[in-house]
């Protein structure tokens, strides 16, 4: 076990009563928030105007940036910078999935900065101070609502960067599992195998792989995401799958999972990133694909056939990996998710460029020597049939 | 899954170069500190010494508490208040196991308390504020190092109670494995102990029973707590055994196990608390006897059955009972635990009063009519011989 700090200063509201508790909760963090959500489903799901009755009898004044997509573009982080500045907002009130939770902790810590905020995404400086966040979570997968991590799409460069800093813990998350029956049974697919490739990559992707507890949780959150993910995509309103897979989005990417593991790599995350960075499809979607093409590709490895053996109970002993990809694949299949890049219509010239953007981003953290680019090529070549 | 809510803001720092961070982190909470800790071990370990070092190197003046033993006296909370009170100590320094830990945070927050102390425990009264508490764990166990919890024993009445509130969770925990290589076979064996059965509660005495996502996670720590603890009894500087175990006790009592379990019930410590606070034995040992004589009992009870199936990998379709029985005392026998009331002394003729003394606390939680005499009676008849 390897040496780890862990601090999880959120605090998690969980359940169909969750809700009931913003009264108590947001009044300790301020008298006026931005209002931080995305498109139209808010409106549609009736949770906007149960949020305005909400925040009313709170007593909690109230500016609206509404409007965020996913593949969060940095151009609206800076126009709620904008508008948190320009009305002195106490707090940060986020509801949505990633993508609305992301921005507005970008919009966070970029309200004190006086630099150009996307030199955070670049490590040419650090958040010094942000304001606080409330996170309603209407979608599971990211695990935003239990971490300090932001992700931004850069709208001209069409990069995306991620940012980590203590600061950026939401205070308070509620959790409502209810709000997900809604989501369609696509993106319900790309947030459980979002939150499933946060716990594949630790699993894979880490230095120190003995056995031990940790590895045995990660064992536990993945079998608990394959399980509930596959009863949600054909029975939205089942709360148990609901629950179980919201719950375990939140832990996957909390810090728990990485307690112990060592020094590990985001790789897969990091190829996804030019994928959907570039071509604004879902990072669920991305993610599916190259995962896929990752375990086809180093089936016989022994962390691979350790995953295997572990994650579908099947005898390390014996000659796993051909049947560890089918298993695999047939998860995918029951998502419904698309499985090669050609399927969701990337061009295969692209694929040049995309090694040299991923390339990219392993040079930003250093680790260009081991994901030199023929590795990367040799991914996304298997990821695209 | 039932609603829950979950807090746990400790920040924890793990591992061989814990310490190290000490002079990074105590200053957060002040200048002076009130430093508390047990009897001779951590000055025969050379523990002392070198946090007195740590301690001149971070600027940090301490005034000393030192001789807590286990099972921790009230008489020694009211000696910590009133150092902590005489010399406006802006902190308090737990260096210990479970006992010292709980005494710090009594002292925490008996600080500001005008009234007697033991008025919390009794339920008499709530804290509203502490001061701040930082724990060095030298002793796995009782997971008091990552939670809100102090278990504190009244001296006269001889009677054990517990003090639950947010003030009461350490700002931070350094946790460095090599601390507890000097932790005798006998108190490695009762720490595990402790730790598994605070599972084992959640996992047998929760109202919400559905296989789900927490119920993994539990068996996942249990499973790793029995194969670490047999190995750290036999070999105690075993680094990996000392880790896993050492991060398997925090994680069994700092919420993430009851997270969505519902109502759960604590009814073995209940009835231990009688024996530990009345006979001075340590409290794991108390537990082994209990829980043994539990399982023994409700063997054929589905619960237990789910329990030695989802531990033991044992087929919950076959008549398992008989040799999950067997197959627990295996473990306990391997720690080398004492197993019934008798071998550790217990005078038959104390049945009567320890049914009643148990029966004053589950009366005092308000679950009396689920634990009527009879039911204690059955178990500690069965944990006698």
């Amino acid at each position: 076990m390897k040496d780890f700090e862990l601090y999880v200063p959120t605090k998690v509201i969980f359940g169909k009563k969750a809700l009931k508790q913003i009264p108590c909760e947001l009044p300790k963090l301020g008298k006026k928030v931005l209002w931080v959500y995305g498109k139209s489903s808010i409106k549609k799901t009736g949770l906007y105007e149960r949020l305005k009755a909400i925040l009313s009898q709170a007593k909690i004044e109230f500016i609206e940036l509404g409007g965020v997509k996913s593949n969060p573009p940095l151009l609206k982080v800076l126009e709620g910078i904008e508008l948190a500045r320009k009305h002195e907002v106490d707090f940060i009130l986020a509801v949505g999935g990633g993508s609305v939770i992301d921005t507005a902790k970008a919009i966070a810590c970029g309200y004190y900065y006086k630099g150009n905020i996307w030199d955070f995404f670049e490590k040419k400086a650090y958040p010094e101070k942000a304001l606080p966040i409330a996170v309603v979570l209407t979608i599971s997968g990211t695990g935003s609502e239990l971490n300090e991590v932001s992700v931004i799409v850069h709208d001209t460069k069409k990069i995306k960067r991620s940012l980590r800093s203590p600061l950026l813990f939401p205070k308070v998350s509620f959790l409502d599992p209810t709000l997900t029956f809604t989501v369609s049974p696509e993106y319900t697919a790309y947030g459980a195998v979002d939150a499933f490739s946060h716990v594949f990559e630790f699993f894979v992707n880490r230095k120190y792989k003995k056995d031990n507890l940790v590895e045995d949780l990660m064992v536990s959150i993945m079998k608990n995401i394959m399980k509930w993910s596959k009863i949600a995509v054909k029975e939205p309103t089942n709360y148990e799958a609901r629950a179980n897979l919201m719950w375990a989005s939140s832990l996957a990417l909390c810090g728990i999972l990485k307690a112990g593991i060592g020094a590990y790599r985001f790789p897969i995350h990091a190829i996804e990133h030019t994928l959907s960075g570039g071509y604004d499809i879902p990072h669920g979607l991305g993610l599916a694909i190259l995962m896929q093409a990752w375990i086809k590709r180093y089936k016989n490895d022994n962390i691979i056939r350790k995953f295997f053996a572990k994650v579908f109970d099947l005898s390390i002993k014996k000659d796993i990996s051909d049947k560890g990809v089918e298993l695999f694949e047939n998860w995918l299949k029951e998502l419904k998710v698309p499985m090669s890049l050609k399927e969701i219509g990337v061009p295969e010239e692209d694929i040049d460029v995309l090694v040299d953007k991923a390339f990219e981003i392993f040079e930003l953290y250093g680790v260009e020597k081991e994901y030199p680019k023929e590795r990367i090529r040799e991914i996304l070549e298997t990821a695209y049939f």
